[in-house]
């Protein structure tokens, strides 16, 4: 019994005969600037599944808990069913993207401290950025909901920034999505992938992310598939 | 000895024989859109000149300084010379403009509280909204400073308010500016007028603010002058 519950840009949502677990099909659809550039490239969805399965495990090891369960299959995965909270949540250690172009801050430079951004899920919006006040007045978050976030977040780039710098690599940015479980327990969920992520070879600084894609910077299954061997992945199932 | 200090897009800010006062010159000009729509309109300088004198003087009598020191004449002021804090101060009570294009909240629907949002005082980055920790990072202000801002803003915003309350005229949104004098005080400055402020007749929800300009929607003096009258204020000085 596989009923589709959903599907996104980059992923179909399944149900499984546990009312509580659902299945994720990673696609091999890649999209950029809201759905404005789209390609689809083979492989692309049994990489995101692969990297985020060990990141997520990774970050279990760690006291970190998410929604992940196992995956099951070169392109799927099983979580526990959340209810995705509407806020994509950006941890920033090194200026790139979208904060270098607002604010002027030139692209690679490194960030006094981590830096926590909220920006509304919202399509049509175009995912704008949120302040907490703005959190508040769209009913988004609680205050105490809203420190949760910022503090998962934080620890999550803790572990990760050093797990990356293990691999030769700097984790720059990343964004992040949680969820709530039927105990209205808050729960990491989503994916932590190369397009999810900002990392860039610490000695060379090559993107390695999905900015190949973005920026048409070469080939973006090459740069997932050295993430994936860095991690120590196989690099095909 | 007047010098020209400074040439924004709506006031000239020259020097006078006192180190600390500057004299500040409406301009008759009206930009909307960061500069990409331009006209010239004959007495919105002064219009401009007495509406913020009139409230820049009614906030001092409710306890709340400025930089205003007297009107010397139809189109210049004499103000405290302070340092202008690179941040723009939005007070909200209603949602309208931006906050409504954004984030999608209908133009016209009343907030649950007033919300303040900062946006950093750049041209060539069309003014991006800041969250604090952008403020932080950028170093423009310090936690202690954000807390003076918020706390000053929504005095005048309390002040403001129930001020054109009484007048008839709904204080839909407004933009402050701040600055620091010589001895470090935090002081609101540059202007509260129709250009900085969405002020909407509480009967009609006639726009008698720079939307007028904005959006085409008839005479910018005859709405300015409205506002003019019901604040008390000799029509033509």
């Amino acid at each position: 019994m596989r009923e589709l519950l959903y599907e996104g840009k980059a992923k179909r949502i399944f149900s499984t005969d546990e009312e509580q677990t659902v299945l994720i099909e990673y696609k091999d659809s890649a999209t950029a600037f809201n759905g404005q550039k789209k390609a689809d490239i083979t492989g692309k969805g049994r990489l995101n599944n692969e990297i985020t399965s060990l990141l997520f495990l990774k970050l279990q090891e760690q006291g970190i808990p998410s929604h992940f369960i196992k995956r099951i299959s070169e392109t799927e995965q099983l979580v526990k069913r959340v209810t995705i909270i509407p806020l994509e949540v950006v941890v920033r250690n090194i200026a790139a993207g979208s904060l270098s172009k607002r604010l002027g801050i030139e692209e690679g430079k490194a960030l006094t401290k981590p830096l926590v951004e909220f920006y509304l899920k919202n399509d049509d919006l175009g995912d704008p950025l949120l302040t907490t006040e703005h959190v508040y007045e769209l009913d988004l978050a609680t205050e105490e909901e809203l420190n949760i976030l910022k503090e998962k977040a934080l620890k999550i780039n803790t572990v990760l920034s050093s797990f990356f710098t293990e691999l030769g690599i700097n984790l720059i940015d990343f964004k992040l999505e949680f969820g709530k479980d039927n105990e209205g327990e808050i729960l990491l969920a989503d994916e932590i992938s190369p397009d999810t992520c900002r990392l860039w070879d610490k000695k060379t600084n090559e993107k390695l992310d999905k900015d190949v894609f973005r920026r048409d910077l070469g080939s973006l299954t090459e740069a997932y598939e050295t993430i994936l061997a860095r991690l120590g992945g196989k690099q095909h199932v």
